[in-house]
């Protein structure tokens, strides 16, 4: 009755669960999925998760889907273990959590995730990557980054002077996209630059980030 | 030092909070903003939310942004005043509710958000509609309402029999949808349809898509 991931590790979605689990220190079974025999859009898996989409975190008869919702799941649930993800003892300090995991979701999730599957995914699928796509999405990650590098100018993580989900959410994408020829949009801001040199160094995401190999199976 | 509710009654961002605040009966002052004099993206208001969108929350000193965020918020902070919107009486069903207030950020916004764009905004500001990304998007949106289709002949509400956030953060961008040439994909699916005439006749959403016209102030 314990916790169970269902993923694969290269998985950007699967390692944010995975490091949220680590920063809290929590046991759980690891169940790889053979994401590359599609076993995510068969029927067992489909009865998990509707989507055909990994990760799913089982925590006894409780099935949960969305990478965002698991590690708020976790991030409350456990609010008490490990690294306190969500402030949850002040809710001024909470509600500003709140507002920069929804940041991550609603603002830098849309512009680097296209970059991120221009620059992996299709070449993976034997395509030719889409340049106008890539350029359009930069322009808005650093439109994006620009609002980063003034935050974080001011507080030293994003919701505030503790590391939180709001950053935990940020990495496993982050991680892909320092490996693709645009890594200078964070290194040239250098609060952006010592935010992501700090949050990616924690032992919780250095655990989960030396199995992420972007690579056919 | 109450509520103060920053926005444009035709926006579909701003309607998802008022809808929110209206669940929970809650008095709150909305200060309109200058949108089409451009007022969000000048200093003052960007010291409220440095991405420069509506809406903005703020109560007392604190001041919100990302609607998703706010409506989480309100629904936390009131969790006992009026419609419970997260069932926070019980672990498990209040991860349900997360569960599907993902599925709207992540599956369902992403589908619906361009056709509106191309059906509304594009021909406000006299370009022509792209019907390649309208397709795409139905095609999307379609699939996603599949899944909605299943879950809805079980349950009543995404997240179980009751009304929560997850069904509230539809309503607006659904509301509009529906006066768009594609309202079929909605009427076609028996449950999805059922569900939509019963959350959008809910008072509180009522008292908001009153004042949610779609044309140039």
């Amino acid at each position: 009755m314990g916790l169970k991931v269902y993923g694969v590790p290269m998985s950007a979605c699967t390692a944010r669960v995975l490091a949220c689990l680590h920063e809290k220190g929590l046991e759980f079974e690891f169940v790889p999925v053979n994401f590359f025999g599609g076993e995510h859009k068969q029927p067992p898996f489909l009865e998990k998760n509707p989507f055909g989409q990994i990760p799913v975190l089982e925590d006894g008869d409780l099935t949960l889907f969305e990478s965002r919702a698991i590690t708020g799941y976790i991030a409350d649930k456990f609010k008490d273990t490990g690294c306190d993800l969500i402030r949850h003892g002040d809710c001024n300090k909470a509600a500003v959590v709140r507002v920069w995991v929804e940041v991550e979701a609603q603002q830098y999730n849309p512009a680097i995730r296209p970059i991120l599957y221009q620059c992996f995914v299709v070449p993976l699928i034997g395509k030719t990557s889409d340049q106008k796509i890539i350029d359009e999405s930069l322009e808005k990650l650093g439109n994006v980054l620009d609002v980063y590098e003034a935050r974080l100018s001011k507080t030293k993580y994003l919701a505030g002077d503790h590391f939180t989900l709001a950053d935990l959410n940020h990495l496993s994408y982050t991680f892909y996209f320092m490996k693709t020829p645009y890594a200078s949009l964070i290194e040239s801001r250098p609060h952006v630059k010592a935010w992501w040199e700090d949050i990616s160094s924690r032992p919780a995401f250095v655990k989960v980030s030396v199995n992420m190999k972007f690579e056919a199976n």
